[in-house]
């Protein structure tokens, strides 16, 4: 899925001053499937990333997290189909060990060089068939859009699809171009459980600006996502710069950082639209709570009941579910400060139920992929946006019959 | 599901002081299905209650809890089939209504009864059946087995079994008895989301030790169950007492609270085996932790993890998903703090995979419905037991394929 900003292509452009490759290297069974990416700078990259905040998290996600934000990264190393999660001290050298492969090629020193991995936990990583696709990978590092495709592959798991997003960014000093790919098929894989995203733009930027940028879009994409609420032990989101186009982000910070936002918004919705096993993307808005904070209380235990999605999934407008899930978020308010409309049609009005032609609008939410829930709060003026999926027999499925 | 102690039997024995009864009066559309319960004192009763924290919490709820503490109470009524949530101020009036149908046949004030209902959200409540239902009921009132089955009965929705437990408490002055019966499948039925236990007793207690006892005693059973974390808008549990055996609970409070505890905690578990769709009760044993809320919060988020409840639902042994959920659970620790057992198995061993027989274990797993997960920290002496079940097939068909 490619989304661009309103009149331009899909280019799967690089940026300027980055090279990317994917290859197959045998992490993965099945023989055409990429499982290692590299992503190197023609010079120093600056570069911020936001990390998973759970307690057990993989061996790259500490290794990288100590290495941002820095004006002196030269390139990072992804593989998919291992997550190198739960595998105590040999998993943290063997993290260090995959970050040498790719710094001994750059000539420079390990903390320079970046990690990711993604996949099944608790299995060491296979060392020997990494160092070899790091040899295949190396002479394949392109600018072109197939290379562009072949990284965005590369770091797939249980994904149907790559997820790709890009904007041109107008700048005081001309255009930069920004670049990003994500993957995610939620949490559906069985025991892997990962979202990575990597942000490539050519706009001169220092690292406290793209740490600033980043950490406000992640806020309002990657965390407004949930398909049960199983946070990972591998999400990383990294965004790199390599100022080759030369113009400054900091000429128009604002206009930067929203290119950054939507483009994080953009993987974001891809990521909740390919849940395995979904039938609808759910959109919820929250309006009008006391704060922004309050507003995200509120969408996120919405998104993360099960007894709503699973009507969700049976395309039922049951507005008991959404309303008693507001009701446990842990937000002060009475039930005559909500309203809520489903698909734009008002289901419950202060209070009470509102008068709705429920067959019509089941059909309504049988007929399209799409499905949006308003909760309208006479509260103030604090909103969230947030995307989840429903939930059917396929999640059970995807996720029960696997066994491990 | 009656549960006694060792070497007791089940009587259904209601404690003196208190007559029960439960009749059909068509809010259910089943003839067959009682659906209006009284619980009726002799003389003044000493009452303490729990109720749900939802800030969507159901007229009856909001009528009820300002009633209690009291020593002044002398009934409850309670139907099933309506929740009366989500019904703005008519639905305020009609519970006050409801309780004073009771009232006027004991002639005593209003506020000297207690009212619940469970059932459909969003409907206003059928009074001219309530009306018929407390006319049929009253001549019913009985102090015998019989009367108890049939109040048991009388307060299920989507349950498959009624739910008793009951202890005799040898206290200083003599034995008292203590019955408790409870409603809960879960969050399984379209609609009705709620959970109500009624636990009444003949030992001498005031309001206070009552009110003390049940708080400890819910903390530890109906706070430590979770089917998926959907809290409901009429979540009640009611401990009444008549004090008609003599025998005061102040003598041996420890004894007491214990006793209420243990119905709790069997009327509980009880709840979350019933889950309709359920093919697993699970155990969660959180042990070693820094405090009793830290092991809590594991606890909890390992049980509402669908990714974990799907595995148990495909008898894997899917330690990862265990080890994430603790993860993000929001407690500080390290991955060597931390060891994994499943079904009495260790598959996690201070930060690494522990070497098992994994067919073996999947098999175990497939050939019992009780599953036990333990999850041993080396931090202190804080834990917790939670209850769950499994995530499957017949959880999405429940509650995706009706439509209200």
């Amino acid at each position: 899925m490619t989304t661009m900003g309103e009149g331009e292509t899909v280019t799967h452009s690089i940026p300027k001053g980055f090279r990317l490759s994917g290859v197959h290297c045998g992490i993965k069974n099945r023989p055409e499937k990429r499982d290692l990416v590299l992503i190197v700078g023609d010079a120093d990259l600056c570069a911020a990333g936001v990390f998973t905040t759970s307690r057990v998290c993989a061996a790259p996600v500490q290794t990288s997290r100590r290495r941002v934000p820095s004006d002196r990264i030269r390139g990072v190393i992804v593989n998919s189909g291992n997550a190198n999660a739960c595998t105590g001290p040999g998993g943290l050298e063997d993290a260090a060990a995959m970050g040498r492969l790719l710094s001994a090629k750059l000539g420079v020193a390990d903390e320079r060089v970046l990690v990711c991995s993604t996949g099944v936990i608790g299995r060491r990583l296979p060392m020997a068939k990494i160092a070899a696709g790091v040899e295949a990978a190396w002479p394949m590092l392109g600018n072109d859009p197939a290379a562009a495709t072949a990284a965005a592959e590369g770091i797939l798991t249980t994904d149907t699809c790559t997820k790709t997003s890009e904007r041109v960014i107008e700048l005081p000093g001309g255009p930069a171009r920004l670049l990003g790919f994500a993957k995610g098929a939620a949490m559906i894989g069985p025991n892997m459980a990962t979202m990575l995203a990597f942000l490539v733009t050519d706009a001169v930027a220092d690292p406290e600006l793209l740490d600033r940028s980043l950490r406000a879009a992640v806020d309002e994409s990657f965390h407004c996502i949930s398909v049960e609420g199983h946070q990972s032990t591998n999400d990383t989101v990294l965004l790199l710069a390599s100022g080759a186009s030369g113009s400054s982000a900091a000429t128009d910070e604002a206009k930067f950082a929203a290119a950054v936002a939507d483009v994080c918004k953009d993987l974001a919705r891809a990521i909740a639209t390919d849940a395995e096993g979904a039938t609808h993307l759910v959109t919820i808005d929250v309006v009008g709570c006391r704060s922004n904070a309050d507003a995200r209380k509120i969408a996120r235990t919405v998104a993360d009941s099960a007894l709503f999605k699973t009507a969700v999934f049976g395309n039922d407008p049951n507005w008991g579910r959404i309303v008693s899930a507001a009701g446990y978020a842990g937000v002060e308010f009475v039930p005559e400060n909500l309203s809520v409309f489903l698909n734009g049609v008002k289901v419950y009005d202060r209070g009470g139920p509102a008068e709705f032609d429920k067959p019509a609008l089941a059909a309504k939410m049988k007929s399209q992929r799409d499905t949006l829930v308003l909760l309208r709060f006479d509260l103030g003026g604090g909103q969230c946006r947030f995307w989840t999926c429903d939930l059917g027999y396929e999640y059970v499925r995807i996720n029960a019959e696997y066994t491990t």
